[in-house]
């Protein structure tokens, strides 16, 4: 007996001292599961036999039924591989290879009745994801959070890409730094954004991008955010050491967990290439596939606005009326008009005849609804009602006139927050759309919640822009929403939540500028989680064309082209106006040519803060798209064309920046030009300081190449 | 110029200075405002030369725009006087009396831009109503209240009945006792109520009834409470000064005001009759007419119930499934059985019979619906569907068989306070009622709210109520809530929220038992708000009956009959189990033949703590029913009939204690006697100890007032 007690002991021991080690397909990934003292969880993981991210802690601590964290024993490993390959309703690639080695870790309490939680490790060639898991089980039913414990001690003072953490906003500016350096810049970088509620103690948002001082790049974030508060990191600029961060509720708690739960997973993307960075589909690959049944109704969206007009032109509004204090219970009609709202019947109509002229699917209008003339600020919960349009805006005859063009008008759903309000209203609202032929909705979150208390980036909200995304797909309608928590790879879940906001957009370009650098580094970071509706477009850059200040939009006209390319996303603006369109009608070319969906995609060039070029298939067509952009600096984008079939000549048209062109000089000059290439081809483009380059790749008849330079 | 100054000066001085005073339209209540140093605003209630109320201060403190509740200068006052009548649709009487002398007073804030607010009071002859009112203004559009500062400074130590203070319950037992003894009571009066969030410094609730030495009745309260949250009552047990105390949100704030605005009316009911605060219909003439168009779905409910076996039989459950673990995802069809499922298709139906047998109009079913297995105390926010119901409750199948025998099965929407999900689903669920012919609901909200930190008398929960209300109204249908905000006569302007519960009801005879003077208590109480859903009705009293334990109701069987007239609502319970009818066909009569609208209503005795006895007039008939109850005292009641035609005799049948009943000594034995009365009878009966007795009165023709004895 004494000796089978032994025995038993020993393999426990074996267990809990022997470390779990997997490596990634290609073994360039380790990653490395240990319990330490006290039955604290660890895990580390290395590259190339560096470290990524060295020995940290795993678990959770609850405020009701003690530790997640320790105590545990290993009751429990399992080992699987898989390698497969699943297409996305819409995407970057028609198909996308899942491939990982994974460990299950079922680790146990003995002093809690034995109550178990796993630890499932996923590492793939581009990184590792991982997530707890909380299995259904008599000893545990309920919990409440009270801080996840996960570490990210990285192995040195990296160069990060940073925001400042916070419950309610992404939409700052980006901050270039070494970890050390954070405190010390912390103050400036936390500029003003509406409803923003900074982290008190030091911390950053995912997804968060690092390289290091030998040329690894690290991104952290999180993927499959469901019934979860977002997570924050805490940042320790000493030991360079970061963790987990949950948002709380408006009573502090971080999350209500009832088994059979788990968290999201929390992703770590490396290599020693940033392009493959950007190529990773890691985090789309730890989401769930989507669960409807017919996707037929899903489809990209290319569209129009009545919304620059309100940032820009100065006289056109949101509000119908003079009055700064009303109430969805007032009578519209009463109020007195100031003359200045954008939503009106003739100027819908002018954006519908334009949208239908040049091919585009919809027409963004927002301002169309009763309540914009006090919607922000008040904390009101009645805000909008989502049904009742203002008196010179007449949805019926709209609705048909759009369809008689072939063009859908998106709705658009302000919240101001008042989310209550909004879920209350939710299946009135949808079905107005439904009666009026709409398909799609732009949602707004700005300003501070309600639910009073809770935060954008909490579990409650989290469940909230879920529950929006599926009761529109009950009513087939796609949902764009602004102002929302960051994604984390949702879209391949709920694939009508279409696109994002999430981050400081173009709208911020007439509000004080975005640098040159930071769509070089939104890639890197903000569309690591999905597609954002970055409402790129903007011609006509000098704002002070509209007769006041000085504000410009900080980039060349070409580098808004060649977002198109460079910013993913299904649903994609032509955000400027259209009588600036009219004014570069060859520029203009561009936008209508460019596919939202993809067979392929190739990241050419790469580096966060600097430059991005990416070439892309449109999906199902012999057609190629390439953007590059770079930041501040002039260089020369080097852009290959070893995608296209070998042995056959195309026609590229280059929009390239015209040699005297900057983002604050002659930034509307460029050149067009078109040449033949084919797979051998390399172009040496230049670029302008905050300019790009676009181009557009088809097959040419004889007519059409005839005459044409060879690359 | 300088002279026009003086008189200015002047005038506004006399304003200032001079006290405002009106009387009641009887005279004998004098109400009296004035501005105070500082520009205070003060008022006192003085009751035939007694003071009611003592000089108090009025005004609200705000977080955001400054005090609104000094350095008001008095802008205007005007008087007005009302004398009307009007018809509710359902009630206490056919017609109520409107008469009530008004003083509205407008102050303004020099200092603050002479920025303006109102206050009015309507003063009638059974007391005092006053509210503020915040006019639309270009200096005062939306603001946060941190308190109100409302007094009530009584001018005694008087007898009060009291509950403690507390922000989410109002299921409270009552303590009986000097406003000075009050803190040395607290401790013992806070009993265990789920959800409780009793209040840190000395408060109690509303309405508050209270006895002064020299025998004057004073009761406090409120009306029409919308969109602002519920008013404790600040208590100082040496001073006897009240003030409001509204109940915070999930930030601490305390209401979020946009005007045009007003506070609910703060509402005295004074009387040296205890029989007139019964009699008041002051809060009711204080609120809003209703604007529904079409009332005729509205209509009195008697009702049974799959539901006092879930307390009593011990063998019932709610939940259907064995686990204890439940999601709204699992397929319930796959739970274990627990065997004891009280709402099964065989158990409805035969509730179904005997409701159809008797005469009822419903059969309430509560837990039919998934998610009952977990349903309270962990907080869940996606707890119930209320559309799916379990796999032995077949929905089509019932609602058919009840239509058939001209019964409604009552909803069940026990929300577990998760409101978020309530409203996120109420449009889906009153949908699903209407398709299976249900035309009324009993609502929940039992445990903790959700959106978190918000409580269940707090402005963003009564407006959920009401945002409840007026939905089911859509649908047509009738809302009978429990554990809500406690009512302030708001049944008028939302006739379809036809009952609450909102005190300490019958379910908690089978919880530690009422205190045998409680339901002569409520009346001066919890019902001076509205139509409460008490439940009576319970003949089976000695609950060990059922086998298990001591609990018993602590009345005789015919004080439960008394209830259904001295607890006045339109929507009524037969809450015992068919079966117990079954055993006390005789009693049972009176409960099938008791009016639930009346043409009119006669309080003849009443004292709070002690004994009521009312009789009412049946609504468009010649019958007449009378309720009459002790508290743990014997005591005789006297029975008048003054109020039946002159000169004519009717049949009253007497159900009465027997002469060795009480509450704890043969509950069950009663006697029923016929007998002839005209309006000049008058009836000496003996209630027992926790007794009472029920009469119903008819036209009889000579057959049937044969030999009957005369009064």
């Amino acid at each position: 007996m004494r000796k089978l007690f032994l025995l038993f002991i020993a393999c426990t021991l074996t267990l809990q001292l022997s470390a779990q080690v997997i490596t990634s397909p290609d073994k360039n990934l380790t990653l490395t599961f240990e319990l330490r003292d006290n039955g604290v969880p660890y895990y580390k993981l290395g590259y190339k036999n560096k470290p990524v991210i060295k020995p940290s802690r795993l678990g959770i601590e609850t405020n009701d039924v003690g530790s997640l964290a320790e105590g545990f024993t290993i009751e429990d490993t399992k080992q699987a591989s898989v390698n497969n390959t699943w297409e996305p309703i819409m995407g970057e690639q028609k198909t996308i290879r899942n491939n990982y080695n994974e460990l299950l870790v079922t680790l146990k309490q003995p002093e809690q009745k034995n109550r178990f939680i796993r630890i499932r490790f996923r590492l793939f060639n581009d990184g590792l994801g991982f997530r707890y898991e909380f299995p259904k089980q008599d000893e545990l039913k309920y919990f409440v959070i009270k801080e996840e414990q996960t570490g990210f001690n990285l192995a040195g003072d990296h160069k990060i890409f940073w925001i400042p953490g916070d419950y309610d906003t992404n939409e700052y500016a980006y901050t270039t730094s070494k970890i050390s350096e954070i405190p010390s810049l912390m103050e400036k970088a936390t500029i003003d954004v509406h409803a923003q509620v900074p982290i008190k103690n030091l911390a950053v948002q995912t997804p968060s991008m690092m390289k290091t001082s030998d040329g690894l790049y690290i991104n952290i974030h999180e993927a499959a955010l469901i019934n979860y508060p977002a997570m924050n990191l805490n940042v320790d600029p000493k030991t360079f050491a970061m963790s987990s961060h949950l948002t709380p509720d408006a009573v502090g708690n971080k999350g209500y967990i009832q088994t059979d739960a788990q968290t999201p997973w929390r992703t770590i993307v490396v290599s020693d290439k940033a392009t493959d960075i950007l190529a990773s589909k890691l985090i789309l690959n730890l989401n769930e596939p989507t669960a409807y049944e017919d996707v037929s109704w899903i489809k990209p969206v290319k569209y129009i606005g009545v919304w620059w007009e309100y940032f820009v032109a100065g006289k056109s509004t949101w509000a119908y009326g003079k009055e700064t204090n009303v109430k969805l219970s007032d009578d519209f009609t009463k109020l007195t008009p100031n003359g200045t709202h954008g939503a009106t019947n003739e100027n819908v109509k002018r954006h519908i005849d334009f949208a239908a002229e040049h091919g585009f699917d919809a027409v963004l209008v927002e301002g169309w609804n009763i309540g914009w003339e006090d919607w922000f600020g008040n904390w009101k919960e009645e805000v909008f009602d989502f049904v009742t349009p203002y008196p010179d805006f007449d949805v019926k005859m709209l609705s048909a006139y759009a369809a008689s063009k072939g063009v859908k008008i998106m709705m658009h759903h302000e919240t101001s927050s008042s989310a209550t309000n909004y879920e209350r209203r939710l299946d009135k609202a949808f079905q107005f759309m439904q009666d009026n032929g709409y398909n799609s909705v732009k949602t707004g979150y700005v300003g501070k919640p309600i639910p009073r208390g809770e935060h954008h980036d909490g579990q409650w909200m989290v469940n909230h822009y879920i529950h929006v995304a599926k009761t529109a797909a009950d009513y087939k309608i796609m949902v764009n929403s602004h102002e929302a928590v960051r994604p984390t790879g949702l879209h391949r879940t709920y694939p009508n939540w279409i696109a994002q906001e999430s981050a400081r957009g173009t709208e911020f370009e007439a509000m004080g500028g975005l640098a040159p650098e930071h769509a070089t580094i939104l890639p890197f970071t903000r569309l690591m989680g999905g597609p954002m509706d970055y409402t790129p477009g903007i011609f006509q850059t000098d704002l002070s064309y509209y007769g006041t200040g000085n504000q410009r939009v900080n980039t060349t006209l070409v580098k808004q082209l060649a977002y198109y390319v460079t910013m993913y996303s299904p649903l994609q603006m032509a955000a400027d106006l259209p009588e600036n369109y009219a004014r570069f009608p060859d520029a203009f070319q561009f936008i209508k040519d460019v596919a939202l969906d993809w067979d392929d995609t190739y990241v050419q060039e790469a580096e966060p803060g600097d430059y991005v070029t990416i070439a892309r298939k449109a999906k199902g067509k012999n057609e190629w798209y390439v953007g590059g952009i770079t930041d501040e600096n002039a260089r020369t984008a080097t852009v290959r064309f070893d995608y296209l079939p070998k042995g056959k000549n195309y026609v590229a048209t280059i929009y390239a920046d015209a040699k005297d062109a900057s983002w604050n000089q002659n930034p509307q000059k460029y050149t067009i030009t078109k040449v033949q290439v084919n797979s051998k081809s390399v172009l040496k483009q230049p670029l302008a300081p905050g300019g790009g380059v676009a181009i557009s790749i088809k097959e040419g008849n004889k007519q059409e190449t005839k005459g044409l330079k060879k690359l």
